[in-house]
């Protein structure tokens, strides 16, 4: 059984996620929405970003027009609702589980080692 | 300028956003988040995520064991942190712009025509 | 019926497909190398390609030690060996399919219309 | 200075390596063709190939009809081209790097152990 509600969730995110199951349910798309489905069209959805950024420069993709910007906007919807999608399917908490994460990552980056350096986790001495 | 801040945003999005951005500020780390390698960090990730479904069924992927789910539950983390990220650097509303997507797939698929078909758009006649 | 081996695939090519799919019929992992699944792990490891390159500058990523150039290699060959497979199961030829693919290209970016410029084909005016 | 061609070299890859390097000098796009750059464009690639299998049945993948299986082998032809190039810009041998990583997994994956199962290396005791 689905646990209640918990406060945090209350939230943008919740509403996104009553209004995606209700939009899948009325298409009858449950059926197509197993985690291993929705986890390949999230990394599908995940690439069109990328190719916004493929062959511009780091400053260029701090400063899109307005035009790429909006069209950047569309990406990062449609991350954001597979992953509510896929998370609601296996009953995640996202907030928690950012939040969880977090610390984890505060143990494993500490300010003091990692200040200015960006190297994957086991690269740090 | 960063617009107001807008009602929808209070809440754990909003909240996470403010965490990791301070999070990246005290690792001086700002300077490695561009968007273009925000979104590579993105894609990397999400492919964590398919990596635990890739030689499972469907079937098996609706019903990960406890450590499996808390293992998963951690990669939806890591892609949540990351467009909440990149969202941040491009002043992006992710909320607003989930709800509009939803609002162009309403009209994209409608009921009548797409219900339980899963096609991608260009593929309804 | 699997077409006679045309010239052009006796190289390289064809003698990694024999020897991977011999590597799976020993293990029994036939039954698990859909196209479906298979597309995911060949993601799931050119996912492991784009994490070397995701904190660095362009310029860093065209000279990477000899340490690093050598992790990058073995990423490279997984995703070829995927790639072998995935073909291998659908009959396809790489070698054909990747000269159609250019002459396509060919006639979509002209050398006049696209000299210096990096757009997607439905930028260039 | 690159290596003198070896001899498994002198096939399939070797002539599409010389026509793509060729392709991207006659458009100047070598300034472009980092390994970042072309990494990114090599997951956006596959990403086409993975939506292809999105929403369909492990065993509906193994039997595309020939439209589909037409369409899937340009994807394949692309991802083939990105990944030559790639290596290409990093000297990579991508025959003697694959080979090299088949008698890795040849010790990785022992017949008598992994034998019809399917888990990831550090998920078999």
């Amino acid at each position: 059984m689905r646990p209640m509600v918990e406060k945090h969730e209350i939230d943008g995110l919740e509403q996104l996620r009553l209004r995606l199951a209700a939009f899948a349910e009325e298409r009858d798309w449950q059926q197509f929405h197993s985690p291993k489905n929705l986890a390949m069209a999230l990394i599908a959805e995940t690439a069109e970003l990328v190719e916004h950024f493929q062959w511009i420069t780091q400053e260029q993709s701090r400063n899109p027009n307005p035009e790429k910007r909006s069209a950047i906007s569309l990406e990062l919807a449609d991350i954001l609702i597979y992953l509510v999608r896929i998370a609601d399917q296996l009953d995640v908490d996202l907030i928690a589980a950012a939040t969880d994460k977090i610390e984890i990552n505060e143990n494993r980056y500490p300010t003091a080692k990692v200040r200015g350096k960006a190297l994957r986790a086991e690269e740090y001495k």
